[in-house]
């Protein structure tokens, strides 16, 4: 068990934006929901997986919708908790643990502010190891956990409690709900038992954010390069450096597609890289050619500081370096790649592991 | 308390058929399903409402979407049961009895369906009088009654069970939902107590319709005029003669929308009347002059049968006979009329009284 502080908040904050890939909600929202919890003087708790009895239930929390329209709406901090609290009270049983589902810079952060204000420790994983953009693509799902019941809660107050066939319809039709809500719904979903947490879950994710963080915050303190750092810790490599020259986002059917354009500097002056999100990077493509993929991650950091640039504050002259990491070998599975393979995203190509490519 | 046995099954469900006003689904279906339950030996029972004790608690059954739509699903005859289930369950009070929320032809006879296989009375009452396209349409809504919360269900075994922040807030989201399960929810909603069921109610319309669905094969049988014995129970008025020449319909946002076009024959030859609808029908307009509006009510008869065409059996070449009924006083009300009345479906008319209209 570990708590965090207001730095290891931070710290958390800025990885999990890395891991996001674009995706995952602006990480400054989510550190401020979190730092709040802190100033009121509740306590942040992190436990291992390793430390959840295998028959304690376990709730995680989140949220979901358009990142773009989630900068734009004021949240309570209590929407996350009542879409929690609702699913408790729905199973009727002791909740031992939240945890998030995903890494991203506002939900690696929500199930803090539910641990906190509920008293309860945080799980140090998640179903994703990144961020995804619908509800069953986790590795728990894999594992047959059923993503239902699952709760939405809106800011205004409407509350849904979701009872779905599978874990498809589940992401169908929270979609249209979280939708009609205006494009972002607060969640509490995939209920689990420790045996399911440990058994289906990419471990200490929290941790690996807060390394991140915490490498880029040290590297710009010692003048060295804070990407650099980012590379060491997550085993990636560098893509492209350039400048942002076009951004094309729009809001489809409830998610943020688009793809920016960056004209190559340095190294990579006279090529060009294109990047293509749907919430998240999904594929950078150099020249013409796919050079990362989903499931790897891709993020597009600022080039001076090593911060990670989310897909909402993607901006024309911007000087960036994207970089590719690995997934966790959970996903490299062909059951994994069938949830969350590059033909899932309607690219037509085999998923091939980063390292390869850049070997190759 | 009254046991409808097979005829009376029959009666009511072309009787609901007429208050359905175009709307509320294909009568033939609805009469289907009552019959099957009849056919396994189960028991229909009608109360009155003033049977029912003030803090019994009562729960509607129904369904909703396009009509259309319901004709082309194949139900299995237990979602409606499961719905109803579902909210007793999250209820956790013991339930009394159920009953309809709106007249139409499944409508009224879907909580038969549920009362029979649950072996609860229906109470004889419902929320419309009529049938009307959205869930906040009901008397209930008037007086107060939340329509959550409320489940929705589909026919693969999709559960919703919604807590919206008020009956608008029900409509929006129970819509996208319904839509997104494609086209057809079937719902338990507006849970109530006795004491609301009484107060807000429109009494007796299942009684209603039985005598409605009675009278028209009564005067079949005598060789005298159907209609005339509709207009004689309901206090309507004979709006116009024609064949229908033309019939728009389209599916918009889960509505059947659109209109009929009737050239007029008889007293009616040389006139023109448009019936518009939205699931039921709204106005009626003859030789461009509104004759009638809603929330009184507007139906379409066949001419020589006397039995009524819901909006989706529309067809070019059908000789119709079109009717005006005056709808329940608790709907005449400032209040009522701010919830179904013509500005609300988007005609810039102050409601006026059909009875007034004929005397003018």
């Amino acid at each position: 068990m570990w708590e965090l502080d207001r730095q290891d908040v931070e710290d958390l904050a800025t990885g999990a934006a890395i891991l996001g890939t674009g995706g995952g909600g602006d990480p400054y929202l989510g550190k401020l929901m979190a730092l709040s919890v802190l100033e009121k003087g509740m306590k942040i708790e992190v436990i291992d997986p390793e430390e959840v009895p295998d028959d304690a239930l376990v709730i995680p929390s989140a949220a979901m919708g358009t990142p773009t329209v989630l900068i734009e709406k004021i949240s309570k901090g209590t929407e996350v908790v009542e879409a929690f609290e609702r699913l408790e009270k729905y199973f009727g049983q002791e909740v031992f643990a939240t945890m998030p589902l995903e890494s991203g810079g506002v939900n690696s952060v929500n199930p803090l502010t539910v641990g906190a204000r509920c008293g309860l420790p945080i799980v140090d994983t998640d179903g994703m190891g990144r961020a995804f953009p619908e509800l069953q693509m986790t590795t728990f799902n894999i594992y047959g956990v059923p993503c239902c019941p699952m709760t939405l809660v809106d800011e205004k107050g409407n509350v849904v409690l979701l009872d779905a066939i599978d874990n498809v319809w589940a992401e169908k039709l929270a979609r249209v709900i979280t939708i009609r809500y205006g494009g972002t719904a607060w969640i509490s979903l995939y209920p689990m038992y420790g045996r399911d947490v440990k058994r289906g879950g990419i471990p200490n994710t929290l941790t690996l954010a807060r390394d991140i963080g915490r490498s880029i915050r040290e590297a710009r303190a010692a003048k060295s390069d804070p990407i650099d750092a980012v590379l060491g810790i997550t085993g990636g490599f560098r893509l492209f450096e350039g400048k942002i020259v076009d951004v094309e986002r729009k809001t489809v059917a409830g998610f943020a597609r688009g793809e920016a354009r960056i004209e190559g500097l340095g190294d990579d002056s006279g090529s060009e890289m294109v990047v293509q999100f749907q919430n998240e990077n999904l594929v950078a493509i150099k020249d013409g050619d796919i050079v990362c993929s989903v499931p790897d991650l891709i993020s597009i950091l600022d080039a001076d500081t090593g911060l990670p640039i989310t897909t909402e504050y993607l901006r024309y002259g911007y000087r960036v370096i994207a970089i590719g990491m690995p997934i966790h070998e959970k996903w490299r599975t062909p059951e994994g790649l069938k949830v969350v393979g590059p033909r899932y995203f309607g690219y037509d190509i085999d998923y091939v592991p980063i390292e390869e490519r850049m070997r190759g």
